[in-house]
């Protein structure tokens, strides 16, 4: 992966023609793009129809002008069985940096159809971070025989990063960086970036890593730093001694909430013994601050993946694994009822104002289990406040419940008897404050015991607010000596 | 705001023997940090000790080696007593820094308790688009009497941003960039930008945006670019032409999708003739993109802000106003279970058991609600695929409920009577397939209609899935001859 093509020729190489070849891309309210950046159906069509026509030429006279990321949200858009014609009407443009920005799913349906020599000659294109990407989610027979068809440089990368755990930095990182040795000036650094024999520089870089000679870093530059200094003055006083050291073992959420937090653009990556390693940008941690930000909510209802590309049968394992567990917790409920049957056969009105009392004790729930789980996933939330938080959440419960109890209260009372009005109410009340209390514990426990809380709270909080939602109701009713 | 303060001093001037004061901060792991970056308990107990024991030297002591960015997090962890006091210990690290760093509604907190001169002079220290965010939120006679205390120039910079639209490009943007003409060498910009007397250089840029003579973005240069060539070489050879332009309407979460998709660093804000007027840094965007990917969560359960800092009072009303509305879905619900209470009252089995339907059918809906909603985010959902998505929801949830139904159809059959588990699972084959479709439907109807889908969706799903699964249950046992 040495030397990868960029997007734009060796700036040393002079005037650069093809940037003008065909009309701009706007990128934005254009022939292509609606006004927010999304492929026009009309545009998607026409190409549709190229490549389904037999018309490559057309079809890459439409799709050269795009941003590579533009040609993977193109194929995205396209049918299984288009995605094949389009990829053979434009093979030119099928660029690793095209390949790096497929969604995964794509992705690996294109991979599949091709046999390994070809997937390692893709692969060799890419950076080795984005070849890692690739890499990773395929099957390890897949894996062995791709990595038997690459050059052992290549290889050699890829499986120093496959190394380390899945969604950590060691794993995601570039190997490529500019570090130099303190004792340079400001010129000897830009001379050394200019010399066009210059070891393999990484292709964008945003700031120069200072090491010392054990390999560890005792400062950055800024390139604005560099550009704005005069070359006689040294490295060592332009440097910046605070920086944020990324561990090679963090965890990619924690990159991504230290990139936020100290907005960074780029941060060195240690080892265990504090030498430099690696390198990570924060156009590449945005992903994953996105993705971990996004998912919560496709956690929290078991939705697994969530992309609307990933097979029919992925999605229908992590979505069904999700309502049998519900169903577990509806039984649960279903067998709290069943102890009032009796009651209930008395009373009919009982089982009809009951959804009430758990359906709003689970909003209730939800409500306080998406501020803790956001919270958490935010640093917001620590042990050095979550006494604070609850009683916080105890206080905004107490208050929802009296107003909803109230509200219901009065119209069961209206509708119904005043007995039931106040039994409602009374349940109601109960309900919410049971569920913001179970809101804030039932993450907090899993975060404490290192499970993920986005994942397992939901079921938990479900299952105690319809339990006792419907225990509430009934049971107080049964005291009240409703339902005979 | 001219020549803001940097966090380190002019490079310019030699060595920086304040660097090494103090411990060095590690930001992971040290006496200060825990592993994932957050401060230790303990830490921060020693703080709260010291400044209620009015151990003023001790405080500053303790909190000095910190980033402002986790001074800012220290105030939070805080209680709304203890943040005047530490205020007060630490004076001289209150930098523009750190008020920025702060979250809103402590911010706002402290800033209530100054008289409207003093706001005008940390809002001075601050970058324009720090102080947009300050002023902001106040209320208009605030923000009017802090306005008039400032400086003209600084004044006319945020009222020039606040005419822009919350949320959008023109608001956020920072209107300093380093802009220059086509006609520059690469030696030109190198001794603009080291000239001592340069008019007002941004703090840090990335890039330099090459304009024409009426001042419209043709082309850009990353740093690294400019670094790595002869001084020789013309501008024009060295820039991109294809950039990526953000018009200065356009909605923060579609510039946050542009430079995550395009993985941009920094890029151009034109107004509506074309010319440049600001510039967006990925940092800045960062912020938006968390934001912005991780509301839908709590949107989704009209949770609303979702920050644990926020006011008692806000987050009741916020809330309340979401489980009133649940409220009234769940009557509908119930008044629907009162059409068949003749049934019930025949059959109490069908009161125990009818829960499980809606609640399952609630869960389908929310699982689809969360995908659908995340896709429509990401632009991952257009036009050109609604077709193709909707079809695959159903035929997962085609899945999903055969799946469920012939679980619960066998339990029931088992535990009650055959008829009764025909009927459970064809209600829950019919709920979950309606709550499929509901899933997608809603969020995209309300896209269409320029509505966030985060936001309404949901009361409408639930309000289909639970009068569906009281409907198809009820409904079916009816036919079927139960109940009576």
């Amino acid at each position: 992966m040495a030397d990868d093509e960029a997007l734009i020729d060796d700036p040393r190489d002079g005037p650069r023609a093809d940037d003008d070849a065909g009309r701009p891309d706007d990128r934005v309210d254009d022939e292509r793009h609606d006004a927010d950046n999304r492929l026009k159906p009309a545009y998607v069509r026409a190409v549709v129809e190229a490549i389904e026509g037999g018309e490559r030429a057309r079809a890459y006279a439409l799709v050269e002008p795009l941003h590579p990321a533009d040609v993977a949200d193109l194929f995205e858009l396209l049918d299984a069985e288009q995605r094949p014609l389009l990829a053979a009407a434009i093979t030119d443009l099928m660029s690793g940096d095209v390949i790096a920005e497929l969604n995964d799913h794509v992705r690996d349906d294109m991979i599949e159809a091709l046999a390994p020599e070809a997937v390692a000659e893709i692969v060799e294109q890419l950076e080795t971070d984005d070849a890692v990407q690739l890499i990773e989610d395929l099957e390890p027979a897949e894996q062995a025989a791709i990595l038997a068809e690459m050059e052992p440089e290549d290889r050699a990368a890829i499986e120093s990063a496959l190394a380390y755990p899945e969604e950590t930095a060691g794993r995601l990182m570039s190997r490529e960086f500019v570090a130099v040795p303190e004792h340079l000036t400001v010129g000897d650094l830009i001379d050394y970036l200019r010399d066009a024999n210059a070891v393999h520089l990484p292709t964008e870089f945003w700031e120069v890593f200072v090491v010392d000679p054990a390999h560890h870093p005792v400062g950055t530059c800024q390139l604005s730093w560099i550009l704005r200094t005069p070359r006689n003055i040294a490295l060592s006083d332009v440097m910046k001694r605070d920086q944020t050291l990324i561990p090679v073992t963090m965890d990619q959420e924690e990159v991504g909430n230290m990139f936020q937090k100290y907005a960074l653009i780029s941060a060195a990556v240690v080892d265990e013994s504090g030498r430099l390693v690696g390198q990570m940008t924060v156009d590449d941690v945005v992903h994953i601050i996105s993705e971990e930000a996004g998912e919560d909510v496709l956690l929290l209802s078991g939705a697994g993946d969530g992309d609307i590309n990933e097979p029919i049968r992925d999605a229908y394992t992590a979505r069904v694994r999700w309502l049998i567990a519900n169903l577990g917790t509806a039984v649960v409920a279903s067998a709290i009822i069943a102890m009032f049957g009796a009651a209930i056969e008395e009373l009919v009105a009982l089982a009809v104002l009951m959804p009430i009392v758990a359906s709003i004790g689970g909003n209730a729930g939800t409500q306080t289990m998406a501020v803790t789980v956001r919270a958490i996933a935010m640093n917001q939330l620590t042990r050095a406040n979550t006494r604070r938080m609850l009683w916080r959440e105890m206080r905004v419960a107490l208050l929802n419940g009296a107003t909803v109890a109230v509200l219901i209260g009065l119209a069961v009372a209206v509708l119904f008897t005043t007995q039931l009005g106040g039994v409602i109410a009374a349940a109601m009340m109960i309900n919410i404050v049971v569920a913001g209390l179970a809101g804030v514990v039932v993450p907090v426990l899993f975060e404490r015991l290192d499970q993920d809380p986005a994942v397992a709270s939901s079921v938990f909080v479900t299952m105690i607010t319809d339990s006792m939602g419907f225990l509430a109701f009934l049971g107080l009713a049964v005291a009240a000596g409703l339902g005979g």
